[in-house]
């Protein structure tokens, strides 16, 4: 297995976010995502404002209630950029495991976890 | 750009060991690669005999003078797997620029820093 990170001129899309807004998109919650996966609220909300700065659009968008009080949900934007991170991720995985042996021959693939 | 990270059960090998097994042979001592990378000499140690037990092979044969006085060289195992390592993240960064745009189409292409 390989971990996929994109960079334009900084990191701007890997694991982190795109764990993070699925998890908005289950719950509802950036609070509630941030908490599932152990991370502080304020570190959230940062990552999530620097993604945004980077690719230049909104991925989130609250719901009733102001910043503390309502819910959240992904944008249109947010939604297609996940699935072809996703989609992505996939196809690189396979052409990782295509291309492992040609140049680590005799050693076992790495796990497809 | 993509960051090649592999993994079997664990991380296994990523930059990180990389840059750091290209700066012993560079420098021909652990003490002084860990040094230019900002890493504690006892961190670095660390890595290095992690990584030897994931691989399940010596990456480093320290010369005379035992674990503190001498320099340290790359054993023929660690030349090999850092030279496949890295024809391996060329070959899976030009997979990743050219499968790009079938996934993010109208989006630039990410940076091959």
């Amino acid at each position: 297995m390989v971990r996929i990170q994109l960079y334009t001129d900084d990191k701007c899309f890997g694991p982190g976010i795109a764990q993070l807004l699925e998890l908005v998109a289950e719950r509802k919650s950036l609070r509630a995502a941030a908490q599932s996966m152990g991370m502080a609220y304020s570190k959230a909300w940062t990552v999530v404002r620097r993604c945004e700065e980077s690719l230049g659009y909104p991925l989130l968008l609250s719901s009733t209630g102001g910043r503390h009080g309502g819910g959240a949900e992904l944008t249109d934007e947010a939604r297609a950029m996940l699935a072809g991170y996703r989609a992505y991720c996939r196809a690189l995985n396979e052409a990782a495991e295509r291309l492992f042996p040609d140049y680590f021959p005799g050693s076992g693939n790495p796990d497809g976890q």
